[in-house]
Order: structure tokens, then C-alpha cells, then sequence
């Protein structure tokens, strides 16, 4: 019998950021993937309850939204690591790149660039199980924004279907984010119903360049504490957590 | 290879409830579970665009707290069919009970008592994937209110012990209604883990009998469209969906 990696999705409802928690159950060794500040706690709870030690904290980008949970969660766990892209540009305990794996027990994710939402965005592919981790670059039946930090249309539509939508049919896609109670999709759905995706390169670029969408809200207090990974410049109502 | 039940979890904000669509890929049949008005049209949505036959809209019990989107599922999929427990007293195309079961394809679900919450309340089984659909009757880490609807917390604590906690521990549990983001949970966590369900009997009853829970605020208008599993007395923003 093949031995299944433990996967557990959790929302937090504000940001509507889902967090993934991955573990190698027999190693009691585990990851979380985009974990949010108000919410860490929550997470940190359940890795004691299931008995786990957390390795690492990836983020799939450095987010604008919301503020990553990774540096509460280190001071909560400690000993966890943090993960993210070296093309990113932010600060971590483990900069990774194309092709680079990150172990937890017998279990791994490897990455994949997928640039466009942000410079650094990546994919975190296990492979073995066939989910995939897109952050913002692949949304259920849509994409993150391409205006700020770096964003490019053109880059996110060519690495997307480059690196995620040329993976088998059945490839669970897992988002960063859902605002309409989605909660996974497949690669063969979006290659089939995605509204902005399955249209030409030429015709993505102008649904992006014409969605007008409004400043951020939480970027300026996000950008300080996510470029580091963790509690930086954190805003009045979150200095008890330092 | 053993054939894989697709599954797919949907989320409805207000409300935090959870639908699930259960389907056999190859027979292209599906089945919901408590599916919500609000969102009932982009679960056929969803529907249509994997190719699916809804054969059923199963309920767990008749609920106090939103709008089922059994009436409106039935509108927009013609054919559909509703599906509740015998001992709720609702009006259903199906009225089931103990050790039925609902067939989509290939794939089955049984039933499960589980009242407690409510008199009717049931439990829906897909035994081959080890999946329980509990309802209201375990949340993660808590469970149902009791004070309403023929709730009884004796009744509630001895039918989950006896019909869901004593089921493999790997089951994996997934409620009506999550307030925290938690997305799932399985009987070895909750056997280990529920801060009510783990206490004795006595204590669990003392427990639900403190709770002094507010009246539930959509009781009065969901329970004259819930009791036909439809599109009944529907408050007036709703009249357009009749």
C-alpha cells in the first residue's frame, strides 16, 4: 500500500487565505504552506495536538493581504524554519528555487516558479500525491492580480501554463486564496473552465490590464513583516504577539 | 486500483456551512450534501461544468440556521431528487433511516442515526472512503447545540459514541459547520481532542445545558422552507428564486 501524506486545509475568513498543514504522519514530521498572523495560533494548536513537529513554514510569495503567521509560528514552535523563493527578494531561514525540495520526514514538496502574480511566486508541487500548491498564480476559475510587486500577465499566463496547467488532469490545485467558499480544483478543470486562463496570451493580458482593481488595503502594514518572514514593523493591535 | 469517490468541499460564509459533492467520475453521478440557498447556483454550476448527474440532495437534518439549497437545486437540475431522514418529520422525494442507503453510481452512502442536535438528525457514511458527513451532531472540537428542535444532550452523547466515535479512527469527519476555519477532522482527533464529547456523560450534559445560547437568529424563516426540503415561505429578498 502507498503511504499518504496527511493533508489538512484551514481557512482564515478575513483574508480568505487558506493554509495547508502537510505531514508525514509515521515521522511525525510536518509543513505549513501560507499560515496567517491572526490565525497561527489555531495552527500551531493542531501540530501539538496531532503530535507533530513543525519543520518548516513555506510561503508561496510574499503577501500583500494579510500578514504571514511564519514568524508567530516559529515563536510558537520553536525550532520551525522558514521557507521561500530567492527570487522573492524577502528574508528566510531557506531560500529556495526551481527544481529545490523541501523535506519533512519521508515526504516532499518540490518547486515550481510561477512569477506573474509577484516576481517571486512559486508553486509547491507534491508530486507523489499530486497536489499542487499555487498560492496566487492559479485561482479556482481565476488568477491573482498582475499590478503590483513586480506582476507581469504576461509571465504569470506563460509560467502558468508552463509549469502547472502542463501537469496530469488530475492534479489537485490547491489556492492561497478563495472568496466564493471554493475550496481545490484540478488541472482539468481549469484547463477547461478557468474564465481567464483558457483565453490567448494576447486576450489575458488585456482581461489583466483592465480590471481596475482598488490599492490593496492591508499591503503597507503586510509588505514590512512578510519581507522578512516574519514580526516586523507588526501594527499596534499585534505587539502583544512579538 | 481501488476506484476514488471524488469529493469536493464548498463553503457558505454567512452561515459557515459546509456542502459536499460526492461523485462517481466514471457513472458521471453525484450527490450533495446540505447544500445552501445562497449558493446553490454556483454548486450546479460546478456540477454541470464536471459533467455531472445530480441524483441526490441529502440533508442531514432539518436546519435552523440557513436556507437549504434543496428546492433551488432541484429547480435549476430538474430530475434531482431530496433526501432526508424518516424521523426528522420533514417532506422529501426520499425519506431514509437506519442502515439505508444512497446510491450514485457505483459509490453508496449509508445512514447513520445521530440525533441529539435535532430529533432527526443522521449521519451520512461513505464506508468504502472511510468519510463521515456528520452534520451537526460533531463539529470539530465541539458539537450541536441542543436546546431546540427535540435536541437532547443525553441523546446526542450516546448516539455519537455508539455510531460515529466507534467507527476507525482514520474516518475522516467532515460537519455542517466549521466557525474557525478548520475544514475537517477524524475520530482518533475527536476521541482525543473534543473539549465536550471527551467528557462523561454527566459532564457533557451539565456542559450543553449551561451553554445560554441566543435564539438562532434565521430559525423562523428557515424552518417553514426547510421542513419541505424547498422552495417554501421563502423571505422576500428570495421570491426571485421561486
Amino acid at each position: 500500500m502507498v503511504s499518504r501524506c496527511f493533508l489538512r486545509q484551514l481557512f482564515e475568513k478575513e483574508s480568505s487565505t487558506y493554509t495547508y498543514l502537510l505531514a508525514d504522519m509515521a515521522a511525525r514530521q510536518a509543513i505549513l504552506i501560507d499560515p496567517v498572523i491572526e490565525t497561527a495560533e489555531r495552527d500551531a494548536k493542531l501540530v501539538q495536538e496531532l503530535g507533530l513537529e513543525l519543520r518548516y513554514v513555506l510561503n508561496t510569495h510574499v503577501h500583500a493581504d494579510h500578514i504571514t503567521g511564519t514568524g508567530r509560528l516559529k515563536k510558537l514552535l520553536p525550532g520551525t524554519q522558514s521557507v521561500i523563493s530567492r527570487a522573492s527578494g524577502a528574508k528566510a531561514d531557506l531560500l529556495v528555487g526551481h527544481g529545490d525540495t523541501v523535506k519533512f520526514g519521508g515526504e516532499e514538496v518540490s518547486v515550481i516558479p510561477t512569477p506573474g502574480h509577484t516576481e517571486g511566486c512559486v508553486t509547491y508541487l507534491h508530486k507523489a500525491q499530486g497536489w499542487a500548491f499555487t498560492g496566487d498564480a492559479v485561482l479556482i476559475r481565476g488568477c491573482g492580480r498582475t499590478d503590483f510587486q513586480g506582476g507581469s500577465a504576461a509571465n504569470l499566463y506563460d509560467n502558468v501554463w508552463q509549469n502547472v496547467l502542463n501537469l496530469p488532469d488530475s492534479t489537485v490545485l490547491y489556492p492561497a486564496h478563495d472568496y466564493k467558499g471554493q475550496t481545490s480544483s484540478t488541472v482539468g478543470e481549469e484547463k477547461q473552465h478557468n474564465p481567464r486562463l483558457t483565453k490567448t496570451r494576447e486576450e489575458f493580458i488585456q482581461i489583466m490590464a483592465g480590471l481596475n482593481l482598488a490599492y490593496p488595503k492591508k499591503i503597507d502594514e503586510s509588505l514590512p513583516a512578510n519581507i522578512v518572514c516574519g514580526l516586523h514593523d507588526l501594527p499596534d493591535r499585534m505587539k502583544d504577539w512579538l
